[in-house]
């Protein structure tokens, strides 16, 4: 498998011949829900953690996505890049890092993500309870938060977890699936396969 | 509710205004798997089976989305449209009609479909078993199917019955979500609600 890319490459690859178009960065999340049902949403591309392959995700906690992935914490994320033709799908465990987390680290990666957004994003989770009714009479907020100020109660970062990811490419019709096993030493290993598209 | 121009007409409506664009017609489906885990892939929009609200797409009945359907038939279709920044998130249930299917009507619409498919779409569905390892020795198939021959052991039609539409302009920030009931007569309804972003 040594001259096979890796699926993180072809990722940041696809991201950067893709980076003209703004919608590049996004990308549909599938959950399920306590009633069996799927769910499916475009969600926003934060970057990987670290150096790792995990993915990062900033939402809303009054969201329903949060109910759903507390249900069932396995989602998958379908990223199709629509100038090279190449759709990701990549399954795994998400995490989901809210200010009540008991763990620092996760409280100051979910800071980090606060800060590296936009004043713009982060007005949003000062906003009405999304989902709920639209009260019309209610006048817009058009507060600025302060730039300075860290995570409101509402946000909440996701990071996912691939442990399965499926690569198709249309302009050459070639598609790759790539398993992760741990090794002895506990440490995720990747396997690729050349697959029929 | 009488103001409010419905889910379908808001969708043709968001189709014709980036029709310019290829991937217009494609759209995420979500299914749940037998382990309980989300699946996510893009699709081709075929259109709305006759008159009604109902989505036809066309799929191989060797991907694993067929057995998933089998298991648990509701899926979410997420379709973002990139010029004119609008979300349908559609929910519904599936009806999944093969050769084997005993209904002559339903039979008649998978011929139907395949017929309107190119002849090129229809060519994949002779191709190799989707998702299994690649025989690289093989050599590709490229024989051109009969133009008057009906549809292959392997086509697949799927339709999907929506009882739930989320709608989200990205433009406006508006979002509605549109709910169905059946009326006394059985027939279904549609109501609309303007919700928060």
């Amino acid at each position: 498998m040594g001259t096979v890319v890796s699926w993180k490459q072809l990722l940041l690859r696809a991201l950067d011949s893709n980076s003209s178009l703004k919608h590049s960065s996004f990308f549909q999340l599938a959950t399920v829900g306590s009633s069996g049902r799927p769910s499916n949403r475009t969600v926003v591309f934060r970057g990987f953690q670290g150096d790792s392959d995990k993915i990062q995700i900033n939402t809303d906690g009054r969201t329903r996505k949060i109910e759903e992935l507390k249900h069932c914490p396995f989602s998958e994320i379908c990223w199709y890049f629509t100038d090279s033709w190449e759709q990701f799908r990549i399954n795994g465990r998400v995490d989901v890092i809210d200010g009540s987390d008991p763990d620092p680290m996760k409280l100051q990666e979910r800071e980090n993500a606060w800060f590296a957004s936009s004043l713009k994003s982060r007005l949003q989770y000062l906003g009405p309870n999304p989902g709920l009714p639209c009260l019309s009479e209610q006048p817009a907020q058009e507060c600025s938060p302060d730039p300075s100020t860290g995570p409101v109660a509402a946000f909440c970062l996701l990071i996912l977890d691939p442990d399965q990811v499926d690569y198709l490419n249309l302009k050459n019709n070639e598609r790759l699936t790539f398993t992760s096993s741990k090794n002895v030493d506990g440490v995720k290993c990747w396997n690729s396969e050349k697959i029929n598209p």
